[in-house]
């Protein structure tokens, strides 16, 4: 899972210095990259001081730590949401498809973000590698119950085993964008679900 | 899928300039990362002169285009064995996952290399998207029949759904070494063959 959704590409002309870097980030990250991206860049791009942005975060990898943190923060709320909705499993899952394809619409899309910034940022141990197992163990978090709830047994691994299928496909859909990797995934975690046993048909 | 397995970490003493930097390379773009692991490193990594290096290669993107190919022909002769052998479609699965450990079990492991090589090198169009793209092709045209030889239906799909699978459980094993990927992944392939539809049972 990755890049919270982008409403617009123009960044704001208005709000904090901070809000202005962490909109520039947001852009400068997912098309040149993450390593590629220096401070001038996200600089001009926002419009402010060089000291601006020293006022409002103390690095690069401590505005790398807040834009993470600010991602996984967004699409951990809006799992939370389909989570507790009051739809079947099957239902949620689709919808958690939905949202991994609105990520891999983005025209500079690369695969799971979390991924992407741990791979890029092979020598910082923090803030991305941190974030990637946060973000990963969090969802598992999040499925886990909500697949219990539901009356599935064994229902952590089941969860791990549907992570397994997001990152699959995302990488699927990074490299190969014509291979239909979103529908693929939503068949096989289908499959998974119908293939487990459930302890009772509660509602989830 | 990717480096190749390695016996040891020291580089040969002997050999043309051209083996000897794509040993360093082998070493370095794992290490360090293939966008941070600069020419000069190389060139010393390798003991050879700068000028050596450059009647090699014409850049650094011409070595990495030599290596990915290297570790690409690597892993698909090696699954050509495994494909070919005379085994049972699940003993070659499980070749095929032993084989995903051997990478995994290095200390620099990142993930599969050509997930790896296309995500450091966003602005790089070749060789890394290239590679992984032909790399994820091949392994699914080595994968698709050899499910055919062994009389599942629809082999191509099992073949791309079995891929999935791989690239998940190598992200997960990048992020998390102590989720049980591996083991996670050889159930999900298995229980895949067992509920895939085998019009016969031919030896593969």
């Amino acid at each position: 899972m990755h890049a919270s959704e982008r409403s617009t590409s123009t960044l704001p002309h208005r709000g904090s210095a901070r809000e202005r870097i962490l909109a520039a980030a947001d852009e400068l990250f997912l098309t040149d990259g993450i390593h590629n991206t220096g401070i001038t860049s996200l600089i001009d791009r926002a419009g402010i001081a060089k000291a601006s942005f020293y006022s409002a975060f103390k690095s690069k990898n401590d505005l790398i730590d807040a834009y993470l943190e600010r991602q996984h923060d967004d699409i951990v709320s809006r799992l939370h949401v389909i989570a507790d909705a009051d739809d079947s499993p099957e239902e949620k899952l689709s919808r958690i498809f939905d949202l991994l394809c609105t990520f891999w619409v983005q025209a500079s899309y690369r695969g799971c973000l979390f991924v992407v910034a741990q791979i890029e940022l092979p020598k910082s141990e923090l803030p991305a590698r941190r974030w990637a197992r946060i973000h990963k163990l969090d969802v598992l978090s999040i499925l886990g119950p909500m697949l219990e709830r539901a009356g599935y047994a064994d229902s952590d691994e089941l969860a791990e085993q549907l992570c397994v299928i997001f990152d699959g496909i995302l990488v699927a859909a990074s490299i190969r964008p014509e291979s239909e990797a979103f529908d693929r995934g939503r068949s096989m975690a289908l499959a998974l679900l119908n293939a487990a046993s459930r302890a009772s048909k509660k509602r989830s």
